[in-house]
């Protein structure tokens, strides 16, 4: 089966492929009367957009979005969200019309070819057709509407680490992450980047990286235990972009090195239950406990693999199982983690948007 | 909102509270003619339950798994399921009467209490109610079904790492996962491990594990790109386990520290498209590529984090948000993870089945 | 496939067979806070309950409903809901231990068994099984969750018609209701139908009837359109009670032989936006419009079939295709629509809550 | 909420408001390999396209459908589903400028304004928005989608009645349909409609329809008891189209005022169940028992009411809640009814196609 919806009350469903007209997603459920119109998604696109460095895919895209549907000038004169489906749309413009019958024929390794042939008999192989990282541009415009529906949360993805070489959290500068090309937010590991980058270009290879992702500003009570717990949603949410190969809330991976005292989260007076919550010393869970926020920053890590198109020939096989061997000679992000961040942050909006939502319609 | 419902076509909703009269299951969609009864599930549940050994929680439960509805006696006299909901309860039996007084009155730090308040205003506080690592016996109970569904699917899981120390790949034995009670494939481990939980457990402390898991069997194409892909369902399969913190499928973080060539997965002949696939040197990916499966065995590893319960007293506040301290005098398990590696299987088999019965859903 | 689950964030599980040990229903997503026991719920099962008059089924069943989860004294002492999963389980007493050989090897016409053989390849054939009016109960009892949910509405379902004598509407008196055996508010038709329904239970056979259920107190919004309509929810809710065969709204298909002038529903002044709503001359919408409610009564109108248990012998087959005849020597209801009252109401009620709790989580 | 998504595994979304730039479905979970392109929607399109005769509503669409995702050219070289989500867009061309601001300011009686903003606190008022019946262009396109899955299966809908005057059964001819802009069958009946629409048209009235539709060649075994019955689905499909009031399956109402003798439905021996099911004689149930198909013809009856929009000056209320008048100056559907058909059909053959997919994936 094809599942392209994801969400509960706030919902999107994406549709496109790399080399067709268009791509797009339709935003079901959005709370109606929030202020919107085109300028205010295009920067999360614009963002993700491909060709902004020589680090990214050289493909040239505007990512242009259309709002199609969902939106109309309330009393007030401001065009706002009426509570119907909203339309997204992204026509792709340079889709390159290269020789595309090595591909068709044989499996990328690493790639969905092969996987996609053995489920559905044959593939849109033009540039990796559904596959392609392309489809996330639906999933971030459809996370510029999510954004408008929780204004009380700030959230904030970064690169902590490419190829194994990881930021000092000691020089964590939330001001630099704007300010060069890999949403990096340690000056020096970004210079450190760019030089690995350019070798790794220069080479045709690729390199994995991690992504974090923090949002502040999230009330605690949000999620819906047991199989809509807030974690386990965030795990499907970013576990599903491409390339992603791991997910960790919180301390992750390291709290299964921890003891309970290590790990430990005490609480101390803030605010009572009547105010703003309780006075955390530590954030070990990520801001979620038992599947539902605690009012700490809500903390989510993602790993990417390197990309698995390398000028490297890979064996492989063709359609009729024969050998053979494929290198990638198209235009490819030598590392997709880069554009991943953004990606991630779109999720965590789309997340937890549908969790407020959650939670008003069953708590009130 | 509460989900309390896990999967598309085979799903299964859980209801019940850690110190409620029972706790339960209904399975829907499971196919027909499946031949099935108590016998079939109990030995998943016998392998979860608690009081097998010191090093779980000394909470005496048989777990006795009845089947109240969904099964009847095929024409051949088998008694097989009907096709309708497979309703199946598990009666508490030691709920001990302790006072729950304190924990009524206050936030266990690092549990559920806290979030379940904001959320919901009050909870049932006893054992954690429905917070309680209790319900994943009902999760076992379901896994049970689902099993029955993928005959063609052999899934084992096993305890690498214990308070972070890991196993040696290199003294992997299957046999070994049932001679301890760690579920650990590496004999020496094993040895280390009560040792080291000996001092766990005497001291009042916990300590975090690392649980693998992997299915063999899977056909390539099972898996519901973009949102409902075979990896992004196991992330929230295995992230809703309580105390989970982390997901990895495949090399998971790993891949993200390697490049193009070191994460290759090449293909080669091994059957062609119509027998059963390509032959892979490696397996990187974990088998699975753009969220559908590759035929290769699918491999996913868990983080559990430390349980909260220790005896060394935790600052935390009151309902009324005033200063107070707790430890947790009650029976707990010193590491929740071992008894999570049969939690892990019945979660893998759930995704799993599910996918099967998508997969011939759309593709026939 | 089978769905056993019904509604979008208030929605229900139902499991069990006629005969086997219990049925039951699991209500998921019902907000915290509501006060509940058994108490609450059994009124409408007993109004539901078979044997209670020589009009319907002899099957005695005392129908108790025990709830299992979800519930838990709140800080003020009384038992409410928590907010997670409320198990409700009803045993079956009267199994009777009749002899199926019978329809065990051939197909009662116009019931469900050729259907379910044809789809599941087997059925549980004791008493329907799984198709039995008897998993109303566990409908019942979830409707009765679903009405502390909607305190601001009340529902009343009644009977218009039976074997084609319907009502006199000069005659309506909602206390009548209750005093008689056929839920029916004119006590002259209660009386004709006595003698009728004499006559049509001596003789074995049956005949079909009408059920009318208004809802007022339901504000204006309620409704997810456009294919989470309101009146298409009823619709579902209603076609999907045994033996149901037509559903009307507001006017039904007498709106289809109207003109517009004939039809229209003119708003007046009653109080603004900001209050309660116009003022309604007319309600041939019966309360909905565009999928959502306008304030007015809520009005549907439900076709029960006669059941097709009869005394006189219908051609059949048996399961190897060969020809025979059946009659239905057991217990059955003469007209299962007048039952069907209660049920109606619990489907309303249902459908209600769970748009109440919509509409909040959309439109806060 | 908003809910704009219909279906199980096959389901789709729609967008669009009537005077938006463009209004379309997302089509998802159809199978992967079938041939397809404009040509093969367009059709069911041009049926329901306004403007053909002057007893339809005189706006000028072209209803050109373009496919922009989901499809690719097979190894065949046929043009195919792919098994990804298939967008469809129809423009708006014929949007007249016309002056909105009087029913900016009040609320048409029997349409969904006053509901709309009830709800969403303000609405798209241009031509009914969201709520136009323009939106079921979107549904018939996908339905062109759904017929491809279900190639066994031949729909047919038709109009029975008009204002009260319902065709003869003796002069029933299919060929007929096709013939006179009534979508009927009976061509006296039609002659007779073609007077009686001519004086509503010109009087600025409207009257009701009834529209039937018939199913053949769905085999037994299609249906999801206990809540996603066939007969259930079908009943909120066509509840939810524009100006619907009434759903009968069979017999429907009829069936209520019949004795079991009556509506008996025996079945003898035609072919076992090896073959192809039993012979029926009748089919009182419509084709459909216990929410599954019996292998009988489906049979569907649909109450449109009368469109509310009428010359008669009607009272209504502003947004503020003054007395005023409102009557219809714009293009409309004198009865709405007759351009339903081909939106019935629509519905019809979604809900066919999901169930299919449904049972293949639950019984293989």
């Amino acid at each position: 089966m094809s599942v392209n919806t994801f969400g509960r009350l706030l919902h999107f469903t994406t549709w496109g492929e790399s080399h067709g007209p268009a791509l797009g997603a339709v935003v079901d459920g959005c709370p109606p009367g929030l202020a919107i119109d085109e300028a205010a998604i295009q920067p999360f696109l614009d963002a993700r957009r491909p060709g902004q460095s020589k680090y990214t895919t050289q493909r040239q895209e505007p990512d242009r979005v259309r709002i199609l549907s969902g939106v109309f000038a309330a009393p007030d004169g401001v065009q706002r969200t009426t509570g119907t489906p909203i339309s997204l749309m992204i026509e792709n413009v340079d889709q390159r019309s290269k020789d595309y019958s090595e591909v068709a024929k044989a499996y990328r390794p690493g790639h969905a070819d092969y996987a996609y042939d053995a489920k559905y008999g044959f593939r849109d192989y033009r540039g990796g057709g559904r596959s392609s990282a392309r489809e996330t541009a639906a999933r971030v415009a459809a996370g510029g509407v999510a954004r408008l529906v929780i204004p009380e949360v700030a959230i904030l993805a970064y690169v902590t680490e490419i190829g194994g070489d990881a930021i000092d959290p000691a020089n964590f500068d939330p001001a630099e992450i704007a300010r060069n090309p890999f949403f990096c937010p340690d000056a020096r590991a970004a210079a450190r980047w760019a030089t690995q980058m350019e070798s790794v270009r220069k080479s045709g290879s690729s390199v994995g990286a991690v992504v974090e992702c923090v949002a502040t500003g999230v009330p605690a009570g949000w999620g819906a235990p047991l199989y809509g717990k807030l974690d386990a949603d965030l795990a499907a949410a970013m576990m599903g972009i491409n390339a992603v190969k791991g997910v960790e809330i919180g301390d992750g991976f390291a709290a299964a090195r921890l003891t309970g005292e290590q790990n430990a989260d005490p609480m101390r007076p803030g605010n009572s239950m009547a105010n703003s919550g309780p006075r955390f010393e530590a954030n070990h869970a990520g801001g979620i406990a038992g599947g539902i926020s605690t009012g700490q920053p809500v903390v989510v890590r993602v790993a990417f693999k390197p990309t698995s198109s390398i000028l490297t020939p890979q064996p492989t096989i063709t359609r009729e199982g024969d050998a053979t061997e494929l290198f990638t000679k198209g235009r490819h992000d030598p590392c997709v983690g880069i554009r991943g961040a953004p990606v991630v942050e779109a999720m965590m909006a789309l997340v937890l948007a549908d969790h407020k939502l959650l939670h008003r319609g069953q708590c009130g």
